[in-house]
């Protein structure tokens, strides 16, 4: 019996699990500090998990907040790039725990690794084509294309797209430092906030943030639609726990396709096509253990 | 020696060709009549071929104006499906040719079979990830994702995708007949026409029009490379004759993302990641051949 790590590593916790994607899984959650804090709790972590079981791991999975360097060929391959986040820039990631652990590392963004764990055992069980999305402090995008997670010239960075921007309607600015009003700066968590200076999470249903936030979120999605063309979409992170946002956002975009694309997906089967993760919040370490699933050797 | 056909089939013209897809092929080009006459007279073209060659086809290839549906597990695969184009919607274009010449028939968008030519043949050897954009007549992208033409729910529709529209520096409200001011909308061939009451092809260089197209250009642009993250784009079609106008999109790309995108593509390596077709307007018919030969038995 093969025993698979995952380290999901958010902006504000780490979750590190051992196990074979079941339920047998054995985990362990802590707020991220800084790496040199942080990396050897994970370590530590599977060391005992390793004598526990009494048997070696033989690969582990890591899904991290970005920018990272995913590219195999890569002299940083393994690397957490320019992030702003204290303690984390510039730091070999995946190197140190390979070398620790001497087990094989499979190593993504987060939202990539979302993407796959549902793709193994959650909301995208048998497609090839598809996207995960996590609407919270920011929007990140992942996507399975082909049967494989999607790496290009870097990883999908799907919240900095661009939506139309109506100023009259909306005259809020943005909040992303980069690109003021790109999708994130729009529709994410901090932007509900400054506009209607209220969180999110206090906003009732029937409130008019939420119509502006299901319009923008599902301009963002027309735009993944007629582009990566997904089979389904998986929508997750903390503004998604509003769920009556999904029946808002699925008409939004039958509204701004206007027709145009005739599928099954987005006409009698939308509610299958626009879903809810079906891992819940533990898409993350379960993708993280279907990476390493694959690099097992 | 393996023989494969191919047909381009456009929107005013077919391109009908057979070869292995070097030099040496053997070409017709005639009007896109309706499908009752051009079909036969494709059909025809590929018979008198196989006699001068004293062999039979392996495979042909489709690239199809659209849309279509490629889909091989679908009932209506093969077909042309809800196009205006009179005497072509509903058309089993795909079984026609293969009832007629027995082969095995691979069928698919023209802008995804020219992706796949430019893969096999031209500006994207050895990439694995890449989109083939045609700016004229309409915006129409093309995509190979992980090695493979991308479909999931359909095949790309990247030029209905939208981008954001300053109505105050543009009033323009777009020519899409299904969206307004969509990507293709704003800066498909058309558009151009409308705005400046003038071709595009008699613009000259350093009109105000071609920075509002270089503009708009680079917004689809930058939400393509944002989700679908291509190692490279290649642009073709009547507009992109423009020569001139690569470098301006390339410095409205740079702007546009603002440096969040830390890659070589993004960067000193720009001129090479967004280029011209290296198959000039050859890409569609040779990518029809490159996808006879992968379905060739």
């Amino acid at each position: 019996m093969p025993l698979y790590g995952g380290i999901e590593a958010g902006g504000t916790k780490m979750v590190c699990a051992v196990g074979t994607g079941g339920d047998d899984l054995r985990e362990i959650r802590f707020p991220t500090a800084s790496a040199v804090e942080s990396i050897p709790q994970a370590i530590q972590f599977f060391r005992e998990a390793q004598q526990q079981a009494g048997v070696k791991l033989d690969a582990i999975g890591i899904a991290s907040f970005g920018p990272i360097d995913p590219d195999p060929t890569s002299p940083t391959w393994g690397y957490v790039t320019t992030t702003p986040k204290p303690g984390w820039a510039n730091v070999d990631f995946a190197g140190q725990i390979k070398q620790a652990l001497d087990v094989p590392v499979a190593f993504d963004t987060d939202v990539n690794a979302a993407a796959y764990g549902e793709g193994r055992w959650g909301a995208a069980q048998g497609l090839h084509t598809f996207v995960y999305l996590t609407i919270g402090t920011g929007i990140g995008g992942g996507a399975v294309s082909n049967g494989k997670l999607l790496h290009g010239l870097m990883h999908p960075e799907m919240g900095h797209s661009r939506v139309p921007h109506d100023w009259q309607k909306d005259p809020y600015a943005g909040s992303c430092g980069y690109h003021g009003d790109c999708w994130e700066g729009l529709a994410g968590g901090p932007a509900i906030q400054d506009r209607w200076k209220q969180s999110g999470r206090t906003l009732p249903e029937g409130h008019p943030a939420w119509d502006l936030e299901a319009h923008y979120l599902a301009h963002g999605l027309a735009n993944i639609i007629l582009i990566a063309c997904p089979q389904r979409i998986i929508m997750g992170g903390g503004v998604m726990e509003h769920l009556f946002l999904f029946p808002m956002i699925r008409k939004n975009v039958q509204t701004i396709l206007n027709g145009y694309v005739r599928v099954p997906h987005l006409a009698e089967e939308i509610d299958a096509f626009i879903v809810p993760p079906a891992l819940g919040n533990r898409s993350g370490v379960l993708g993280a253990i279907a990476m390493a699933e694959q690099v097992a050797q």
